[in-house]
């Protein structure tokens, strides 16, 4: 057993204490990283609060992953100790069904183990996150980073990355498409940035003008205050696709009459109360609306190889680890330029 | 001008009395057709009962014409004096967006003119539908039928086939697709029939038992209960795509339970009341939410073409124009297996 230290919540607040506890022995094919940089992503936040009423406590939340491989076992082949390596939002899956021998563990027919929080499938207990010293994980779950890149930047890409690269690339996003881009946080920001280097006519959709000189810097070709009836109108029936990336309650149905015929919106946050979709919106114009959900192991490895050929990072504020209720409160109020960022040499038994 | 008569509605009741009333004279591109067949469609009740407040009376519904060309305008190639033909949801449309140069006039960038209740764009007033003694339309919305075919239960292709045949079609469905089929209507009994000719294992969602046989004589392979948790529970996470045809207020969550990763729902009707969409049902396994309205002239013949050559019709309850409370008050109780068309040999001056 390895021993291994982080920052736990014990209960539905934002308190974190120090905590000790092990991670298992390598596997013959297990990675042991020592965390260098873990991204804060507003999940942790919902987790930390038992907001999803699913929270088993203590808990150590952290799955934006950046470190230095310690040891590997003895059938490891895509590290040894020194790279730099990364892990996301998932640890496991089945490895058994189609889609985990497709590299999509993220839709495994037996469910995929998370990085924090779920059942450990080896020496029981929970899993633990990032918000630690060390992380243990098979090599099929932990990526290849550039050595170059600036790798505290690219800590968010494991999640708040893939989770906007997938959808874009699926959804065929590229030159000759008008892209919307609803929300301008952890998430929109990477989105913004994405859609960008794909060639794309980037709209960033938001409710907050002070935004606009900021979506502009980040790739956006033009910016569209959501709540001006006037911008709404000059852009109506013209989206090929909007990637929606706003966790709070919205009102969707404004989104689907500004898509182009055959449209597509798709989402990744998820609000606390339901979307209500008028079947008529959807109807008119056959137009789409779909949800995305992270990415398998393939396309995050794919996405941050991309990231790394073109430039691509996440906007950061590093913080030291013992600024984590200021992080957690400043990312509810959207109060961050784009992701917080924990540098993990801040973490002292 | 050319002298018409049909059954009117004069106000937002089901109330109908005879009102004469003038065609346009042929222009080059028209056809002038008889009507022997008016199939009921689920909107006209809408539209006669004002109920999506946009109903200008006096209105003649029907938009599920059968009949025999009488006479065609000088540049009319596909028909001639004698011939079949067909009118459907639509009569006209701009001719210069690429929707319509493509034959998806339902998408066209200035709206479609719709076979009744809707501005008529020569001579003024209002387009009134097939309820009538005849119809004057360009050729381009005047569709070709199979002499040999079933006429009156072909009626009901130029709506509920389309609408129908057009998701179906778009959304791959055929060998190896499980498909559900929501309501068994004029719609869904369509639905069925046409996923079953596509080759798909069909599987008729229904609320009442007593749909049970009529489904698998339609061509269901399964029947799913859809109030009974246990059914439920079987089929979840299985369909690759599901039509769901019901325009009553209805729980789509519970459906998209049922959809395998990656797989669609698409709907078709309009309930009065909006869909409630839990994002997180869209994101786990990435699924879809679409609408599909009607279809283009192209797919429309394509449509009809096609049942013709499989010899697929509507199920048909055949009424004299005079019984249309009737009829309307048991297609609302979904009391007509599957479809009410009108025998215009009834409609007497």
């Amino acid at each position: 057993m390895i021993d291994s230290f982080g920052y736990a919540v014990k209960q539905a607040k934002v308190e974190f204490t120090p905590l000790e506890f092990k991670r298992r022995d390598l596997r013959p094919s297990d990675v042991l990283i020592d965390i260098m940089y873990c991204g804060i992503c507003h999940s942790d936040i919902h987790k930390v609060k038992n907001e999803w009423g699913n929270t088993v406590y203590p808990l150590v939340p952290g799955h934006e992953i950046i470190g230095r491989v310690v040891s590997v076992g003895s059938s490891v082949k895509k590290f040894k100790a020194g790279d730099i390596a990364g892990v996301g939002v998932m640890v496991d899956s089945c490895g058994k069904c189609e889609y985990c021998k497709a590299g999509e563990e993220n839709c495994c027919r037996n469910g995929f183990v998370g990085t924090y929080n779920y059942d450990e499938p080896y020496i029981g207990g929970r899993t633990y996150g990032g918000y630690s010293k060390n992380i243990v994980a098979p090599e099929k779950f932990t990526f290849r980073i550039a050595p170059n890149a600036d790798l505290a930047a690219t800590a968010p890409l494991l999640c708040a990355g893939v989770t906007t690269y997938v959808p874009l690339k699926r959804w065929k996003v590229g030159k000759g498409t008008k892209v919307g881009i609803v929300g301008l946080g952890g998430l929109g920001h990477m989105g913004v940035k994405l859609a960008h280097s794909f060639g794309a006519h980037v709209v960033v959709l938001t409710s907050s003008e002070n935004k606009i000189k900021d979506a502009m810097r980040l790739g956006a070709n033009e910016v569209l205050l959501w709540k001006n009836k006037n911008e709404l109108e000059k852009h109506k029936v013209s989206f090929n696709f909007i990637l929606d990336t706003v966790s709070a309650p919205h009102d969707v149905n404004q989104l689907l009459g500004l898509l182009d015929v055959g449209g597509a919106i798709v989402v990744v946050g998820i609000p606390s109360t339901p979307h209500s979709i008028d079947a008529g919106m959807l109807i008119g114009g056959h137009k789409i609306l779909a949800g995305s959900g992270i990415g398998g192991t393939k396309e995050t490895q794919e996405m941050l190889d991309y990231c790394a050929k073109n430039g691509i990072k996440s906007d950061i504020e590093l913080i030291p680890i013992t600024k984590l209720k200021e992080a957690y409160d400043r990312t509810e109020k959207s109060d961050v330029k784009y992701r917080f960022v924990i540098d993990m040499s801040s973490l002292k038994k």
